[in-house]
């Protein structure tokens, strides 16, 4: 694994806005081959990052769906992630402070272009696929339309625009930041951000990940006593879930990031959503989860009914949404065998 | 419509906290028999009060569900609630203060236990049936208990004891209040309370009662501009809604409710929860809502396998849990139907 910055020196968003030295941090495993066509993308969500290993070890490694020995893996972070690209705590090059609230709405679709340029860079002549979950599985469907420059796609619990739904769950979130007084409407200094606004918003998000059945499953109504404050195990646990994103994440990142997710809508400026949709004409396998209550089944049963070559997979889970980030041995299956028999047979040539 | 306050001397509750000058406030419809046995009690949910009218009026009137003809209709206001009955807004009478924040927590069986005072003060010998959804269907569950004074129950749109899941959505909620640095430990001055934190609270509920389908079909990702600011139009209804609520209630009183319903379990100190369900003998009528996310049919189908004499209803709606406030006609059919098959025929003589 290596992990490297780049740093553009520009970069301009769908909004118009331009950004100076903006660096880009990724991380790649395995080896780009002669032809340069054997990467795949991958493309993580909200609050992860470029370390796939961190988050989906057991889908990369010889073998394995990202398979290290046929494939140059490679994840880049998002912008708006305070993981290293492009986002509110990175230093303005104009100020020498961090942006802050001045950095820009960035859509799915900039990040994508963004991590184009990374490729191009890197020497990239084609993508085998991209492939992600949640916001990640929002990048997989931009990268669609890149279209020469990308074989297939593995979209997972996502739909093609984010939903009034979810764009709710999003606002619920924000609002817990912007009622926090530390917000300060976002110019507070790093380390002195609204802890307990984000906190709040880490506690909705957790609970729009899973579902009635894997709480059950876990807590019950089960008591634990903390400080001789007896309370409900799941009480604790989402307490604590609060507090251990504070320790990672910054606010403004948080909004900039689910404002991103809100924006996502592959038919903006290109025509009729369900048009959109039927042009995507790269094999696809969509993979869904019976119990997320945050991406339903039906959005991707809407994706694989309007994209022509796309193939759906229901996976079987309790888990609800985090199902993409648990049920790893299922969805490592699955997409090791369709890329066995739609991806490998045209990029990778017979092993000696 | 008659409205009316009585106060007990005292009410004990299950945590052996007692209070003094205790009140209840009340609605009523219609007239008790000579009997006494022709009484419809409505169980109100979460934040909405005795005024079944308001709330519920496709439901109550001649020939309705609630037929003012032929029957009693009696709606209290559930403790800890701000609408009349002994909550954190009533005055101490110890000192002239309201009870703020040292208002205990009262428990599901609490109110119905208060409820069944003001009942046996009006003369009442007998419930016809008991019916609310949500927060009103535990208490037409711990109605069950008093077993020879409730002919028949129609809980809707919850289950047994209070889930996790559900638990996990109260808990996100009080912590938007307690974050708040204008609760100061429940310790504010009424119309100084924090209504930020109140009004976040109120959002992630607002999306609990609701689906992916509702939302979609009511906002898709339409943009409204208000004070020439654009947003998604979900995101001002729910700031809207979240506004709306902190006009009207109280933050302790909030938090205390949700406590109460996180309390429900109607196997407490009864034995086991599933020998417990099979011991509620009464006909039931058992209203489930196939999109609800926060008591899911399982829950309902849960109570109807274990009550013996219990039949599920499932009402079909694209609104989720709101559903029961909402399909006020299929609600009103589904329950006039059962009502004038199992409970007319033994409880109410024919009519001239």
């Amino acid at each position: 694994m290596t992990h490297s910055v780049i740093i553009f020196p520009e970069f301009s968003l769908e909004n118009g806005s331009v950004l100076m030295d903006v660096p880009v941090a990724y991380k790649t495993w395995g080896k780009l081959n002669a032809a340069a066509n054997n990467t795949i993308i991958v493309c993580h969500s909200l609050t992860s990052n470029c370390d796939v290993e961190d988050w989906w070890s057991p889908l990369i490694g010889p073998g394995k769906a990202l398979d290290t020995d046929q494939y140059f893996i490679l994840c880049a972070n998002a912008m708006g992630s305070p993981y290293g690209t492009a986002s509110p705590i990175t230093l303005d090059p104009l100020t020498g402070n961090p942006y802050g609230v001045k950095f820009p709405i960035p859509t799915i679709r900039d990040t994508v272009n963004l991590h184009k340029k990374l490729l191009d860079e890197i020497g990239v002549q084609k993508i085998a696929f991209p492939v992600g979950g949640s916001m990640g599985g929002m990048q997989v469907l931009e990268w669609a339309f890149h279209e020469d420059f990308v074989h297939a796609l593995v979209p997972i619990s996502v739909g093609g625009r984010h939903s009034s739904w979810c764009i709710g769950w999003s606002e619920a979130q924000r609002q817990a930041i912007y009622r926090d007084p530390a917000w300060e409407n976002g110019h507070y200094l790093l380390q002195k951000g609204p802890s307990d606004g984000l906190s709040v918003a880490r506690m909705i998000a957790m609970i729009s990940y899973r579902s009635f059945g894997s709480f059950n499953q876990k807590f019950g109504r089960n008591i634990q006593t903390e400080n001789e404050e007896a309370s409900f195990s799941v009480e604790s646990y989402l307490r604590y879930q609060g507090h251990k994103l504070v320790e990672r994440f910054d606010a403004n990142c948080y909004v900039r990031l689910t404002e991103s997710m809100d924006s996502h809508d592959i038919s903006r400026n290109r025509g009729d959503y369900f048009q959109v949709l039927s042009e995507i004409k790269q094999p696809s396998l969509i993979i869904g989860i019976d119990t997320d209550i945050l991406y339903p089944l039906e959005e991707q049963r809407e994706l694989s009914s309007y994209m022509p070559n796309s193939t759906l997979e229901v996976l079987k889970s309790d888990h609800g949404h985090d199902g993409f980030l648990i049920e790893t041995d299922a969805v490592n299956r699955t997409i090791t065998e369709w890329r066995k028999k739609v991806v490998d047979p045209i990029l990778i040539s017979p092993r000696a």
